[in-house]
């Protein structure tokens, strides 16, 4: 793994650094295709956003993307974590609004996830650990990851992913994806006003269906209605689209609308961003 | 600021450590007095508990009072911050059982409030941004605190504390502490089941007034009902007891149940682990 801190080759943070004091950042994780970073935009548009939302200076696109090309010189296929945090200073809790952002890009390797994943579909869980409601918080892609955490400890092997439940128990999303449901052709997934990521390729996803005329809603959906549901699949920008096979005794075909959307040109699209 | 992690000394953590990617760990801070760590055995004793509540090894009351008694040496007063994280390790958010923790302990300069905030009390708000509730995470010091962050970021000097309620409404404590109110003569505090944190200092705070034959009540706690109470106070370990002097609109004064508690020896009370 090559991990760059502000620049510089390094493989760790000042213990003083506010994110690992408080969780104080954001952070996003994309995938690296024939030395291109995928949907680059959408991630630093994110990264961005999320950084105003949280009211730390954002580093700037360049700077992002010169830690890109350094590592991305390195491997023609991987994953890139990019994580920007408040950095050192302020007193506690106390953000400083002019402080010096610390930013983390770390190269690792592609996973390698059986084919079967794609083709048949993942063995999901519900989870028992919820997830609390905070608006203030919710889309960010934040440091704050313990739910995740507790959500992921929920099982070791038998599943592939989780999925987790706000405190009032309406559906939101796995521990690392978004989820989505198909039903009489209307494709259908969690609002995430309230908790949540949200997520770029939730957000990619939701555009190709939009384009190709299919019917799509953001909204409350309790976890019993996946059970009348056509096809469910899981979302995020390493994974890409898995189809669920099985959820709570119930088994899911892989349906028309998830093969379309896993065959998409879109899925599969590289960004205008060079790397190396 | 001396710094040990994992007993080296040493200013900085790796970047894989889990408390750097999703705050996955938990905290105190005591304050070191005469060269004794105040409340020693409940600081421990909290983080011990955080652990077992999180799947964190906690790494043992003797690796802690070894690095306490280095640090220690080096000064008489000050504050220490101790903080375990489920150190590196696991796949994504998936904890690992039996993973080796990363324990930091610091070494902070004693800070000097002025004798006002306790003769006279200190100014006080109402934060905006809200609690989420989740039981899962309720009580404990973890390290997933941008919600106080937040809070803490939206005023400067002009208050000493922030109260911040639940997204229910409901009063919870300070960014960085407890909150106590006195309504003829009976101690009023907010439950912590739904989210907070167990204060070490709250907890003194309500076995002495026990102890005392005060009434004492935690409950769910509308922040209107403040505008009804005699003495409002706050509470944690490195403040002590701060009565509050104005919050919103309302004046109060240093009432008789918060100086009795101010006063009292217990508030004072040194631990037998002698650090040095």
């Amino acid at each position: 793994m090559s991990i760059l801190v502000n620049g510089r080759s390094c493989g760790c943070v000042d213990v003083r650094d506010r994110g690992f004091q408080y969780g104080d950042g954001t952070f996003t994780t994309l995938r690296l295709r024939a030395g291109k970073a995928m949907l680059w935009p959408w991630h630093i548009g994110r990264l961005a956003d999320a950084c105003s939302r949280l009211g730390i200076r954002y580093p700037g696109d360049e700077a992002l993307a010169a830690d890109l090309r350094r590592l991305g010189s390195a491997a023609v296929e991987g994953v890139i974590k990019i994580q920007i945090t408040r950095g050192i200073g302020g007193r506690g809790y106390r953000p400083v609004a002019e402080g010096e952002p610390t930013r983390v890009v770390s190269l690792h390797p592609a996973p390698e996830f059986p084919q079967d994943y794609y083709r048949s579909g993942v063995s999901v869980r519900l989870c028992r650990t919820p997830l609390g409601i905070n608006s203030a918080l919710a889309g960010i892609k934040h440091m704050n990851r313990l739910e995740q955490v507790l959500g992921r400890g929920e099982w070791t092997d038998e599943f592939q992913e989780g999925l987790m439940c706000d405190t009032e128990g309406f559906l939101v999303e796995g521990t690392m994806s978004n989820v989505f449901m198909v039903k009489s052709g209307r494709l259908e997934t969690p609002l995430i006003d309230r908790c949540g990521v949200a997520g770029v390729m939730r957000r990619l996803v939701l555009e190709i269906a939009r384009s190709r005329g299919v019917e799509v809603s953001e909204r409350r959906i309790r976890p019993e209605e996946l059970a009348a549901a056509d096809e469910v699949f899981l979302t995020n920008c390493v994974i890409g689209i898995w189809p669920v096979a099985r959820l709570a005794e119930k088994n899911y075909p892989v349906g028309a609308l998830t093969m379309m959307l896993n065959r998409s040109s879109e899925i599969h699209q590289l960004s205008e961003v060079v790397a190396g």
